[in-house]
């Protein structure tokens, strides 16, 4: 009955940041299955009465233990409502409920010639995905679940439904009122349950070409970056991994990458109009001292070349049999890159730790996929102070902790620091405002 | 001392709404002139303590009325703070104070390789097109001032001041807790003073193609525009006219189009890139019944070709001398727009009134400017009807009574029809916990 993942996602930070998070990390005291809005909001209608906690929970992917129970309460496990409700074909739009996956909507869309284009790896569901402002890896070129959310049902904790932009309405663009819909997204469930959401689609390219390329140093991987954005290369995917990871991925994958700072990248489009653009990359990346460029146009060929980048979690959790993992998330401005990767990378081996980087470099944003063995004390008491390091290290070049996982459980205190005691006043009151009883999933960012 | 458009901008909602509302638009009782953020301050806290409405003034250029004193107070005019004051190449970023407008901005910038597109026609404040969530001709490339703005310095009505993402922060991405600048993005004034926006640059493209097409039918012209987005062209302008409208404009600027629906279309690309995007858009047009498609790459003929519909306001004006002008602003899902734009062509006609229609049409929002003698009441009547009916219209096809124009004063009882009373509800007590005196620019959107 109760959400599978709930324990190992909530381990994942609880192991790090703090034993005393385990134990307020218990299940919640009760686990419900609604079927409908209706239910839902009859649900937290019982909830908002007896002053009982809500936690909201979809596919439990969440890397900042934002489903775990600190004060019981109850879970609404949302994975029953499960139907994709409209697609406007002609629209570029489709209404979710929040039991869709990614994938899900994916598959069921294969027909129509469109895809939902944001991809945070994880087959998380959609609305989980609105609730945490998730990204990945192609938001450089279609934006992050901020951009591409028209509207979403939300039940509030007196059990209210309200849709953020008005019940049924999906514009493109809208100036009519304060824009709710993205105070609700990346709310991490502590403002509302989202049981509804209307998000933009695209039209599948006609053609996508991938391509690798090395680099003899971290800040020639970045300066191509830059590069390329600044060329108007419309690129859809830019991803870095630093030599560690490179060697992790080749070990896992039985691949022979040269082992040094390396960029995946990917593009869309028609035929002619990847020529050019893989053309000018190749020119750019060159220029930047980048070698072995190899790009690929079959499907398979293409599969093969990113699986190394899609099993990064697992190649870094292989170098350390028995480890467990968690990601940083520090998201700087492009120029800041190479100076955070390597002071970080120095970081890391000044204090023995396992942190292979892998980051979606084209937003400034990286991830160090830390390995660590949950058992040792005195080892996740390193990796906890170096996660705050970076995070300040982050802070210092003018970034954010957190480039697209959300603050959860670990990060409140490095919020605060992140926004100053003005716009933490603004966000307390606007919570207090929404949520007086501060039962929608207490504990969380604030 | 007090500011020149504010009558003017004014009464065009003035006019057309209400004749009550003209006795409340009085001057505000002092105009003040802040020079930084500290005067800012200091001023708002004089206000709180003293109870007095406060009206942020950008370049007074909004077309719903925003900056009238409907219960008097202070007028802030921000036109002395006017510094650009970071340009972040390598990140392509920009921090600039209230006074800077989009054309000073893109001027400062001309060395620099980039530039800020979003062009709402006027040459407003960037702060006041943040305040207003303007968007324009370039939005369905380069998106609305909600996709381009990553922090916002804010005053609030008790005189404290805010930075929506922490002070100084610019990470071209973030899941930091509540996406508060998107909060202040469009809130018209009414949830504080922006005295600095941080925003996102563009490389300027390589090169630029400029295209005209006329059509049979509104029908074929919003056909073309699905297919062209559909095909995944990266279109940077495709701007509607209707017959009326270019009848104006050949008039007016002593042109000779094809009095039918008509598209004006742009392309940013390099040399290669664009040749593609212009051959499948002239394929898509024509088989869509387009005709005289008329395409122009050097500066001068594209300029000339876009005079037509830059100068659509005006040459709107010039079909009756000495009458004013009001825009509506509604935006419906694509599919609706022939349906709307149809039935409301029809309800002009059968209304004896002039309002030639322009439109963003690749986000399905589309302006009539209508042209009424101000000192005929009745017709002052019949507008104000029209464009309640023309908004409802929208209402009723999913979409918005403001795409881009926003609230301001006359479409607050509109707002609550599209909204719903949870949404109002929410939008209200948001309002209520960030300025409860309701001193910041009271009376305009809720
Ligand atoms: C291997 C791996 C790689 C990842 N890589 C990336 C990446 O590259 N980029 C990125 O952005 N993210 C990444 N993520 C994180 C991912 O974005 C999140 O896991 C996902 O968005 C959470 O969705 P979920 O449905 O599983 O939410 P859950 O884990 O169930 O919940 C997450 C939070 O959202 C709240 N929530 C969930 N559903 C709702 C709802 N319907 N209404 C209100 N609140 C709700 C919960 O209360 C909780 O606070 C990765 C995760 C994994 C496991
Ligand atoms: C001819 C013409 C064509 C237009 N076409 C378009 C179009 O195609 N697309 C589009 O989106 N818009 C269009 N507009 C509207 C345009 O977007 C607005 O005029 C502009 O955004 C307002 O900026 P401003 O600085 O003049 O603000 P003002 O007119 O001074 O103020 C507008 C509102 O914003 C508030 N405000 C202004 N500055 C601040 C600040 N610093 N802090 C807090 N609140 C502030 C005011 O209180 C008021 O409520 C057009 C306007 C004109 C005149």
């Amino acid at each position: 009955m109760w959400p599978e993942h709930h324990l190992s996602s909530v381990r994942g930070i609880v192991l790090v940041f703090n034993r005393k998070y385990f134990e307020q990390c218990r299940p919640p005291d009760v686990v419900v299955f609604p079927r409908c809005v209706e239910e839902v909001s009859a649900l937290a209608k019982i909830c908002y009465r007896h002053n009982l906690p809500i936690i909201p929970f979809g596919t439990g992917t969440g890397l900042e233990g934002g489903v775990g129970a600190l004060k019981g309460g109850v879970c609404f496990s949302l994975r029953k409502m499960d139907q994709v409700l409209d697609v406007h074909q002609e629209d570029f739009d489709v209404t979710v409920e929040p039991g869709v996956t990614r994938k899900a909507l994916n598959s069921y869309l294969r027909d129509t010639g469109l895809w939902f284009p944001v991809d945070p790896g994880a087959d998380a569901s959609l609305c989980g995905m609105a609730a945490t402002s998730a990204s990945g890896t192609n938001a450089v070129h279609y934006g992050t679940m901020r951009e591409n959310v028209l509207n979403l049902e939300v039940v509030l904790a007196d059990g209210s439904v309200v849709h953020t932009a008005g019940k049924g309405r999906r514009p493109r663009k809208s100036a009519a009122g304060y824009n709710l819909t993205n105070l609700f997204v990346g709310s991490e469930g502590t403002l509302g349950i989202i049981t509804k959401a209307t998000l933009r689609l695209y039209g599948i390219p006609e053609a996508v070409v991938s391509a690798v390329c090395s680099f003899p140093s971290v800040q020639a991987a970045v300066d191509s970056t830059v590069h390329v954005l600044q060329a108007g290369v419309p690129i859809a995917r830019i991803e870095f991994l630093d030599d560690v990871m490179v060697d992790a991925c080749n070990k896992f994958n039985s691949l022979s990458y040269p082992v040094t700072p390396t960029l995946f990248l990917e593009f869309h489009g028609t035929e002619d109009s990847l020529d050019e653009q893989v053309r000018t990359t190749e020119e750019i990346t060159s220029a930047n001292g980048g070698a072995d460029f190899q790009w690929a146009r079959d499907e398979g060929t293409r599969a093969r070349l990113w699986k190394a980048r899609h099993d990064a979690w697992y190649a870094a959790l292989a170098l350390r049999p028995g480890c467990k993992a968690y990601a940083t998330d520090v998201c700087v401005p492009l120029s800041r890159l190479p100076h955070i990767i390597v002071e970080t990378k120095e970081d890391l081996i000044q204090n023995g730790l396992t942190g292979p980087i892998a980051g979606h470099v084209g937003d400034g944003n990286f991830h160090c996929i830390m390995v660590l063995d949950p058992d040792d004390s005195d080892e996740v008491q390193r990796v906890h102070q170096f996660t705050e390091r970076l995070a300040r290290r982050a802070l210092a070049l003018e970034g954010t902790c957190t480039g697209e996982h959300g603050v959860g459980l670990g990060k409140r205190a490095l919020l605060r620091e992140e926004m100053g005691p003005g716009a933490m006043g603004v966000m307390q009151s606007l919570k207090e405002s929404l949520d007086p009883k501060n039962l929608m999933n207490p504990g969380k960012v604030l």
